[in-house]
């Protein structure tokens, strides 16, 4: 048996101004006027039933989430009242999922850009085979590297494991590394970057869990035997401490597998990402909505409500939604929760946050 | 006797999207929250009465013209049924004061900046005085050369005339040169900017029309004997030919005079110039209106609505005001021209013009 379980905590902040606190980025119709996270259900929903998927995400955002997904059944939603990182959620997933026959389990994030759904399955069934045999590893989906990328982390792939080509020990975790070691790691041939696509059994998450986060193992255990375990849930995730499953489990543990991934993807991280991957004109420009550029090059230029117009710019991205203008230069994309947090600390600022 | 005459009659596109065809350039509040035009009001009410200030505007401002300007006296408003440049108006203003006692005038646009109003009136009076001899030259100011702009036109000095140190044959017009030539002009020191500035007496106008401008004068020479000079304003400016009072007839006459202005100006011709007397940050950036910066160089960022948040940018001019966002590249702005030349041509587009 193979349930989805969809990430949808992020609050994705580096699409600010078009992200808000109550429409994370997951939300934003950034594809073919349809949210991210519907993208990612149809996905999944390819080979999966809707009982069979569950949603995570912030308990304020539960009629958003309805809402983009009819099909999702109410019991399936499981709701956070506090952020608290990747490691609680999928925890909770799993201690959820032992309850119901101990399924693999596969954890996608709901806000990741992957346009063949096919060869994503593909990958993702060489990923459940190899998790699904007995004291199967924890399995990671290791995205080919395409460039130096600084903001992404790696997987170092250790030797082809027995049961199928393509399928690794997983060697070590790299956390986002400066630009001259990702050149390395490009160079080496070896590394993958880390999707936060992974594969597992219920079981066997929580038994490595137990050897590396035992708190938060005792915290979920709480739920396979309890009657309303609903009703525990926002308990467990308030006293759970904020981690990622990579750095808090993955890291660490010597049962984790990388599968090498056979699809296009991107995690979306910034405007710029996405800008990659939208259609551009001769001079790479990307414009969405009500816009006018003229000599512009390798620029993005989006407006949901107005005009923007852009005149002999370049390297930019331009955003203008609702009550804010938001001009980047292209490169420094990632810094935008910069902004967000100056804003924070500004009398009067809420309502652009 | 010395009147002043206000030409209000630009539209001053270059300052879109903040100047709009219903508020144009000269009732932007730039400096001090005040609007151009009632700064030279209040520099012309100096030394003149209310009833002394002529004021030239568009007929659909009439109402925007009152409220910028309470003290100005209701029948010294000369509505201009359509734009037709500034020799029509001048010749309006020349044909009314001859009924009035042909007083010198002197003629300013509603849009210039100039921050020191006795430095201004030093060169006026010099220039008046000038402008007041028996025969006395059409008197243009002429402000020395800063830079090899290439946006205005260049007045040549003749020799000095023996009334006055400062006071000049004009002996040629030039209009907006190449940079080489612009250079070439600066290098030479017997240059100026023509500030479009300038005094005379009503009838040494209308002499130098009739000779230059034949029919332009016999248009306007109806107003001195008429008894209701008022009716016949709208016909007038509706059969006048649109020109220039600096090409129609300046750059023809041979009795044109030109005085040094001591005085700091800028014709605020664009966003740039208008930055550049802006308060700027150390990295030359300046910010108007609910704005955030992180990081930006030589930047002009301007809100009346909203935010705008700019991060690691450099020599742009961001503008959001109402529905519409402008960014453009801070030696691009003379081109913003060329923006609303696009916009006219799109449907549905009239609402940001």
């Amino acid at each position: 048996m193979l349930e989805g379980v969809v990430l949808a905590g992020g609050r994705g902040e580096r699409f600010w101004p078009l992200s808000r606190r109550a429409r994370p980025k997951q939300f934003l119709p950034l594809f073919g006027g349809r949210s991210l996270i519907a993208h990612t259900w149809e996905r999944l929903r390819r080979e999966l039933a809707a009982e069979g998927i569950r949603v995570i995400a912030g308990s304020d955002l539960r009629e958003r989430v309805c809402a983009e997904l009819p099909e999702m059944v109410a019991e399936r939603f499981v709701p956070e009242p506090v952020g608290r990182n990747t490691a609680p959620a999928v925890a909770v997933a799993a201690a959820l999922g032992l309850r119901e026959g101990d399924p693999l389990q596969l954890v996608v994030p709901a806000d990741h850009w992957i346009p063949d759904a096919e060869a994503f399955w593909r990958s993702a069934r060489a990923a459940a085979a190899t998790a699904a045999a007995t004291d199967g590893p924890l399995v990671t989906l290791g995205i080919p590297i395409r460039r130096p990328e600084t903001g992404f982390g790696y997987i170092e792939r250790g030797e082809e494991r027995p049961e199928a080509a393509g399928v690794y020990r997983a060697l070590c975790f790299h956390e986002k590394p400066e630009r001259e070691r990702a050149e390395t790691y490009q160079r080496a041939g070896r590394f993958y970057w880390n999707s936060g696509i992974f594969v597992w059994r219920a079981s066997a998450l929580l038994a490595e869990l137990e050897a590396h986060m035992p708190e938060l193992h005792r915290l979920v255990m709480t739920l396979p035997g309890a009657a309303r375990p609903q009703d525990l849930l926002a308990g467990i995730f308030e006293r759970a401490a904020g981690e990622s499953i990579d750095r808090g489990l993955l890291e660490k543990s010597r049962r984790v597998a990388v599968v090498e991934a056979g699809f296009a993807w991107s995690d979306l991280g910034s405007w710029s990402s996405w800008a990659e991957l939208a259609e551009a004109d001769a001079l790479g420009t990307v414009a969405l909505g009500e816009t006018l550029q003229l000599d512009c090059e390798n620029t993005l230029v989006l407006s949901d409500e107005g005009l923007v117009a852009a005149l002999g710019v370049k390297d930019l991205v331009v955003v203008r939604t609702g009550d804010v203008t938001l001009v980047v230069d292209r490169e420094r994309c990632q810094d935008v929760r910069r902004l967000l947090a100056e804003l924070r600390e500004r009398l009067g600022a809420e309502r652009f946050l």
